[in-house]
Order: C-alpha cells, then sequence, then structure tokens
C-alpha cells in the first residue's frame, strides 16, 4: 500500500538554459530570475543543477543499477553513480566560474558536461563549509581518478 | 513571449524520507529503489538531495534576493546562498556514510540539516573528481567560515 506521503510530485521549472559556442559555455538565465544572481561573482564556483531530460523516461527512470564504464564486471547501484539515468534524473556539475553578467543573465562557467539547451534547475554557490570534505573514501575502481576537481571542470 | 521551452514542468516523486530519532539521523529509501543503494557503502560520502516542502509555496518561491543571517545588511541573490527558499526548493547536503543497509533501505549519516520527515529526491555519492574543489573563493562575508566541511558535517 502506497502511503500519501509516498504520493507526493514536486514540480520544478527551468530558470534557465545551457548555451555552447564552441568552447564557450554558458548558463543563460531567464529574465525573472537575474536578480538571484546578485553577488554570485564573489564566489570562484557554483553548483549547476539541471535536469537530465533525455532520461526523462520510463526507461531510464526505472534504472537502478548499471555497470559503469569506468568500473567493468562491477554492478553497482545508480545512487552510487553519477549516471544521469536514475529515479528523478537530476544532475549537478560543480562549475568554475568566469564571469557574472546578472543585467544580461549570464553565467559563463569554465566548462560543464551538459549539452547545449539542457534545462538548468538552480545553481548553488559552492561553499567549501559545506561540499569540501577533507578526507574522501572512494572505492577502489575510483582509485585512479583525481583527487580533486580538475582546475577547468568535468566537461562534455 | 514564453516560449515552449520555458513552458516545460518537470516531475520528481520521493525516493525515500529523513527520518530522525534522538541524535541519530538516517534516509529510509522507499522499497521500490533500494536496489540503487548497491555498493554505496565503499564511499566515506554522499550528497543527499532533498525537496524543502516548507519552501514550496509562491512566496518562498518567489524570494530571488536577501539578507542572509551571516551577512548583515548584505543583500545577496539566492543563487549566492544556500537558503532553502529559492525558485524551485532543491536542497542538497554533503553528509557522511555511517552504515548502508541496503535490504532494509537505511542509509544511516552522520548528521543532516533537514528534518524528520523531508523528501529525498536523489542520492549521489560523493565524487573527490567532481565536487572536491583544490582552490575555492569565497566573500569575504564568509571569510571566518571552516574551509572545509565539519568532520561530521552540517546538522540542523
Amino acid at each position: 500500500m502506497i502511503s500519501e506521503e509516498e504520493e507526493q510530485i514536486f514540480q520544478m521549472f527551468p530558470i534557465g538554459f545551457v548555451r555552447r559556442d564552441g568552447k564557450d559555455v554558458w548558463v543563460e538565465v531567464l529574465e525573472p530570475f537575474r536578480p538571484a544572481l546578485k553577488q554570485l561573482q564573489h564566489f570562484s564556483h557554483v553548483m549547476v543543477f539541471w535536469w537530465a531530460h533525455k532520461h526523462d523516461n520510463e526507461k531510464s527512470r526505472n534504472t537502478l543499477q548499471c555497470e559503469p564504464p569506468y568500473a567493468k564486471g562491477k554492478i553497482t547501484g545508480v545512487f552510487a553513480t553519477r549516471a544521469e539515468y536514475r529515479p528523478n534524473p537530476i544532475a549537478m556539475t560543480t562549475c568554475k566560474i568566469l564571469k557574472v553578467n546578472e543585467t544580461k543573465g549570464i553565467l559563463t562557467v569554465a566548462d560543464m558536461d551538459a549539452y547545449n539547451g539542457t534545462p538548468i534547475v538552480d545553481l548553488k554557490a559552492y561553499f567549501p563549509v559545506c561540499d569540501r570534505v577533507k578526507e574522501a573514501r572512494i572505492p577502489e575502481w575510483l582509485s585512479d581518478w583525481p583527487e580533486w576537481m580538475p582546475e577547468e571542470g568535468i566537461g562534455l
């Protein structure tokens, strides 16, 4: 039996979109939400929350386990990955900020692993006190990955 | 004029809930989503994505600027804060994992700044290569905050 609590639906809408032109990547923030960018330029990094719209379908939303490309032969739950296919296809990329133009709604970032036109649902300044973990343990199948985010971030 | 792109609505549902009992805090993962926890115990930290349901209302979702409690006299955009009131009230807390019980759907964490009953919409393992920023700049009004996430995390 499904409880009322479990039946809730939460609705989000785009506050902007990823735009790409050659090597340039930016978030175009829609006009009504531009005042929310105020002071963001004082941070070096921003967490960009985006909707993996290509995976907003039955198949992807019902995928609970996978064999990640970096872990051959290892079946992992999607909560132990950053895969875009998951029950709620929300993705998040930590990005280096290059420029913030509040008036024009342009947040230019160094790089980002989302396609042109990807909807953005939230932006959060990167607060080291919240998100910078001093000692982080990872599984052995990730042990040859860098211990830090690359200088320019994660791209496509 | 509002474009078709801007009119999109994205739907999420709870994959679990925050449960608290005294000092104990855990995420109860709903039965259908428990296989997605597989291998998560090999990570030290998890990013818990939750829905700030108390702020899923007109007033909070239309709040674009605020005077944060830690920055008296400073008006900032909500994208430059971690406030729960924002256009899409999605919140994210990086948590230290204490225990993962895939069968029972119990993810015990050291601490978390969400109330009992808060809906969880996603879980993502903490990947240092994605989220651990070596050199992060923050504004002067945050300069007396720790440079790292506290050992047990951020609580209520």
